[in-house]
């Protein structure tokens, strides 16, 4: 058991260290050379580009302006000055949203920490069970939690009274949380300028016909079906390997563009290269005649693949993006059956074009049953049983693992020194490497489970990640035992006594969590803000990669929210949270930290860094809503069980009422609320396409719609050669392609300060 | 343990009682004055009238034909003779599924039976475990199961494999049935005729306007919203004062035409009657002029009462029938969303006018939510603590307890005869009264969780019924206790603890279920088609409250199938066939036997009696192939914890696979074929569309809806005073009213033999 000393002591270290991590972003932040690392956005805007125009070489690397560093903190009340609406315009819904589950965690953890101070803490301080046991193993913090009132005391109606109010108030919280966003989400529905995707949907398992084509039979299925709505249709070609090919033929014009320009520099000096991989190794030739060789040879290719994919009908999934001629054709058709057989002709909106997760969109009804199966099955076992590779893997990576494989480094291996790095280091390898690869393998998962939109993917790869923290993280950390021993001991044990036993562990781990709050918490979160990745990545495909322009725009990576990740992280701190604010209410504060830091950093990224790949409308509420939901349930089961143990014994049934109800409130909010992420009603669409039909009457929409839902790679035919540079100062101001430049935020970007944006 | 002979003994008996029923049955339904309690559905159609029009009068009250007696059989193959395609047309496609679902149980267990036989019993058999213990407590029976195969036998791979094929064959004929069932539904929405449900949508919470009745706010919101296929809507009052009060004339009516035609025969003595209920006290007054006051008085309420009701807007419900001019624009916005808050303008399909529950038109959202959580509540406790109050009352019911309430009543309860009558009678009576208003207490609960049709309350009654056999009957018998007992031991015993449990009690509970399937199946069934209570009460009615036609058609009590209550029963054989079929086989043919018996004696009914509420189009299939999966599941895991007591380790994965499959399919199932029973397709709506557009393309749509949803009081307005009798020979042939006479009948129904209907 940790004291408060140690608590502090760990405290102070965790604080430093993210202090530490902050002043390296401050300091690093207002230095020229990293300004696309660490305000991508306003590139990708076209409002902010290479900096410094002008002046002393050096001063376009370093910033010598003493002044700046002094006003090192100005990003935070930068970051959150930008007003919410104006926001949403920035950043789009999805990311203003996101921010608000920080938001939520504050406004949930504030009033209970002040509560839980105000009446827990006297009632746990002044029970005065640990004075008498002289225990070490007990520390101060202990003395403020739920283990130092006597077991059958009357002073529980206090945690009970409490347990409720916590409830209520959690409740209360979240459902004007679930009213407000969707209002926003109704309301930036509603005020979006005109998409493609309002008017089309996406139409899934057309059934082949032996006399018609996919095209032909979507076309006359909907002219029959929806006679007075259909407007066109686009159909969905299986373009995996012409995409291929384009991406081929990229890479090739890049290098011809850099081989071309070290020529043009260096007439005397023809550039050479190899054949073989990377230009490393084989036949030495010209490398700006075997570049436009290959270049004409892939273009080749290209055409006949993209003849092939268009002329050969087997290149032509069993899917279709379908436009109608109004938004309330749109809605009507998305939220309807069409024919008798419901496998077939599924209809649903269409993900906005850049959303559309292109190879699973003809995936057949019974094989996309059988994935979902086979995937259930796998996440069952990655979640419990994930331990037993690992464990495996960690035998083998012992010494003697080791010598058995691989006899001759057995005397390397001896030596001292090594010997110990390798006890130390590998066994733990192993499991750092599967836990970094794990949203990645959730993903993929996610992937063959058949979802056809990124944001769907996001938010299944979410729910997956979420049960495995769950597990592995909190019961695990509770527990302290592998997943599998976990679901062992669960299984042959009452059910009854499962609250039991993890509730009556709750109290002793506090310290531990409180430690993991501060070095995953705040840590995670202060070098979350330095992008020390992006920026090391920056600055090495900067010095040895960057050819072109867009080679340089595509090693500035913004990132973007990584919400199948970063998400179900945000709820083991609400899961926590509302545990622990019963028990040990000293944990709230740390949370209510990470919340506040969390805050501010991500809305400092989400206004400078991030860009989204898609916007989905804040289409992942529901998710996080039920997730809360879902600790708050938890946390009662458990205080249950923590409490029966005590010998508190009315204190079953009366908390047993809060699940009910908390269940029932989620039923509540779901039919309430939940319908406005799925469904587009009919009222709000005839709204919108009335004021259409008045303001632009002569609109037309066919041409608009045309190519809106065209596979990525036929977009791209005609490549433009991109303006070539070599060095920065060569062509100090690049304008993007990007065209959403907007007058109105220049006012506060253009300032005369030019190097750090929002400040002042 | 019974042995075979006691089994043996057993089932003669309730053969032999069964039996009975059946030569009752036979002797009764022959008998001329038995005619309308045996084949009401043939009077209700039209098609059959007040038996023997000439010859002899005792021959009009008893059967003399004495060959019809020797072939008492023959409503049998009568029964199964009527064609599919005619029975739906008939009874109704409710019906003619309703049947099917013994036949599904035929097609699942006789393969089932003959695989058991031929395989499992020779395992079991030569087991010989029970052989070598020589209890008495082990029967012969006890030798087929399971119990004879000693601990850690690699028999029990028998045991696991004909689980699989159990499962798989149970799994296939359920989709096979769910197919035919799906095309069926389907066929018969297409085929059928125009009704006003194709094109009618309920609208329930309409938003309060300030500046409009709700009849104008739906009319200009669906104007606006479909405004090219809205077309006509029905408000809907609130009148049950009304329908009172229209029930109370229409009996006045009847008393006031009893006592004319009295008068009219009798002219010299006026009858008369008493002022107070049923007329037995009261001051004594002339009749006829009695009632024609009273008849005036009613009426004058009752136009008063119309009155407020049409005028008041208080008495108009937020609710509406909306209509639209296609059934493609009625399936549309029965499938959308309306609004952005999805609580308020809420479309369904509205049901067949028949179907509507016209009391829970008008329940806000909120409400509702309330409502069903209480009811939730509620139908846990009814479930799990129903014994409480029983075991209460039984204890006031004691012969001490009466003396303490009822101190007076001591003298005559201390007699010999009536104290052994109250101690043998008394406590059980509680325990049956309570049973018998079970499904009543069922259906009130359904009610008031205000769902909107007869059919759905039929369904949701026959969910709560269905819980309530699985723990009070099945799992109670097993582990006999009372529910709240096996709760408590659920909740205190390991999970994996639970189907050992109750898996080790299973083959010893054997001989009691078959004892249960023999009474409540066989007996039951027989009791069923003697149709006993309609008898009695119909010939109680006939001689003394009978006075007019209408009322005789009324003493005619055609019954319906209780889908809430039978439905749930069949179930529990579904799950003991599925549980016992691979621990103790000789349970099959038992199970066997009721199915044929059941499908049978049902057939025959629903062709010859029954007279369906209602018509859903047999919407319940996905229930009852639900609950079938859920006795797979049941299966599975009792099997599981059985064979892993009995020392066969590997099983337990083994087995555990089949849940996940079964799951599985079930999902399968519901994602092929559910929709066809919530959904109606667009493609099918306007195939129909378009033909009665061809057919018939000057029909008056809106005339034809005009008054489909008027609640049923208002379409009662004016009485046809009905011809009055006094006794049958007055007025031998009475045509009904109703009009649905099918000349292709009357061929099988006018036969010579004209008592026995159907038979030859």
């Amino acid at each position: 058991m940790a004291s408060v000393q140690d608590i502090s002591v760990s405290a102070s270290i965790n604080l430093l260290s993210a202090l530490a991590f902050l002043l390296a972003f401050a300091f690093l932040r207002i230095q020229p050379f990293n300004d696309r690392v660490y305000f991508p956005k306003w590139y990708l805007k076209g409002i902010r580009a290479s900096p410094r125009r002008s002046g002393p070489s050096v001063r376009k690397f370093v910033n010598l302006d003493f002044r700046t560093y002094i006003k090192f903190w100005n990003w935070m009340p930068a970051a959150l000055r930008m007003p919410e609406p104006e926001l949403i315009d920035h950043a789009g819904l999805d990311s203003a949203v996101y921010i608000r589950i920080y938001l939520l965690g504050l406004k949930i953890f504030v009033p209970i920490a002040i509560l839980a101070f105000a009446i827990l803490v006297p009632v746990n301080w002044t029970g005065k069970t640990l004075d008498d046991i002289k225990d070490l193993t007990y520390s101060d913090i202990d003395k403020l939690s739920i283990s130092n009132v006597p077991s059958g005391s009357k002073r529980f109606w206090a945690h009970i009274v409490m347990a409720y109010v916590f409830t209520f108030w959690t409740c209360y919280v979240l459902y004007k949380e679930y009213k407000i966003i969707s209002t926003k989400r109704l309301h930036f529905l509603a005020s979006a300028n005109r998409r493609p995707d309002q008017y089309t949907v996406l139409v899934r398992n057309v059934p082949p016909d032996p006399d018609e084509s996919v095209s032909e039979h979507v076309e006359h299925f909907f002219c029959v079906n929806h006679p007075e709505h259909y407007l066109t249709h686009q159909i969905v070609y299986d373009a995996n390997k012409l995409a291929k090919l384009v991406e081929k033929k990229k890479s090739l014009y890049n290098w011809y563009t850099y081989y071309q320009t070290r020529y043009e520099r260096n007439l005397k000096n023809r550039p050479q290269t190899k054949t073989g991989f990377w230009g490393l190794w084989g036949k030495t030739v010209d490398a700006i005649n075997y570049y436009s060789e290959e270049i004409e040879k892939t273009s080749e290719e290209e055409a006949a693949e993209r003849e092939k994919v268009m002329s050969d009908p087997k290149s032509i999934m069993p899917a279709a993006f379908v436009s109608f001629k109004s938004r309330w054709g749109a809605a009507v058709c998305a939220q309807t059956q069409q024919t008798s057989n419901p496998t077939l002709w599924l209809t649903e909106w269409a993900p906005e074009p850049r959303d559309v997760y292109w190879d699973n969109l003809a995936i057949p009804f019974v094989e996309l049953n059988v994935r979902r199966l086979l995937m259930t099955v796998a996440l069952f076992f990655l979640t419990f049983f994930f331990m037993l590779p690992i464990a495996f893997v960690q035998s083998l990576a012992s010494i003697d693992g080791i010598e058995k494989v691989l006899p001759f480094l057995k005397p390397l291996i001896e030596a001292k020194v090594i010997k110990s790095i390798i006890q130390g280091f590998l066994p733990g390898i192993a499991l750092k490497i599967f836990l970094i690869l794990l949203p990645t393998i959730l993903m993929t998962m996610s992937k063959i489970e058949g979802f056809i939109s990124l944001s769907y993917l996001d938010r299944k790869s979410a729910s997956k990640y979420h049960l495995f923290l769950l597990v592995n993280v909190f019961f695990g950390s509770i527990i302290t035992g592998a997943a599998f021993q976990q679901l062992h001991k669960f299984a042959n044990q009452a059910p009854s006594e499962i609250p039991k036993t993890v509730g009556v562990a709750i109290p002793m781990k506090a310290t531990f969590f409180i430690t993991y709050i501060m070095v995953d918490g705040w840590a995670g979160i202060a070098a979350e803000i330095l992008r020390l990745v992006p920026l090391i990545m920056f600055h090495l495909k900067n010095t040895f990669l960057v050819k072109t322009e867009q080679d340089r725009e595509q090693a500035m990576d913004p990132g973007s929210i990584n919400f199948s990740v970063s998400e179900p992280r945000i709820q083991l701190y609400f899961l926590l949270g509302l545990v622990y604010a019963p028990v040990t209410p000293i944990l709230l504060p740390f949370i209510i930290i990470f919340f506040t830091f969390s805050f501010v950093v991500f809305r400092h990224q989400i206004i400078n860094v991030y860009d989204q790949k898609y916007e989905s409308g804040a289409k992942f509420w529901p998710d996080v809503h039920r997730r809360v939901i879902i600790g708050l349930i938890i946390s009662q089961v458990l205080l249950m069980g923590s409490l029966s143990t005590r010998d508190a014994p009315k204190a079953t049934p009366l908390i047993l009422v809060l699940p009910v109800l908390t269940i029932w409130f989620h039923q509540i909010c779901k039919g309430r609320f939940e319908s406005a992420f799925v469904k587009f009603p009919l009222q709000d669409a005839m709204v919108k396409d009335t004021l259409e039909r008045a303001t632009e009457p002569k609109l037309n929409l066919k041409v608009y719609l045309q190519d809106a839902y065209v596979h990525p790679v036929f977009k791209g035919i005609e490549f433009e050669r991109p303006p070539v540079i070599d060095e920065e100062e060569n062509n100090p101001l690049v304008s993007t392609k990007r065209n959403s430049c907007r007058g109105s935020k220049t006012g506060s970007i253009g300032s005369p300060d030019s190097v750090v944006c929002i400040t002042e």
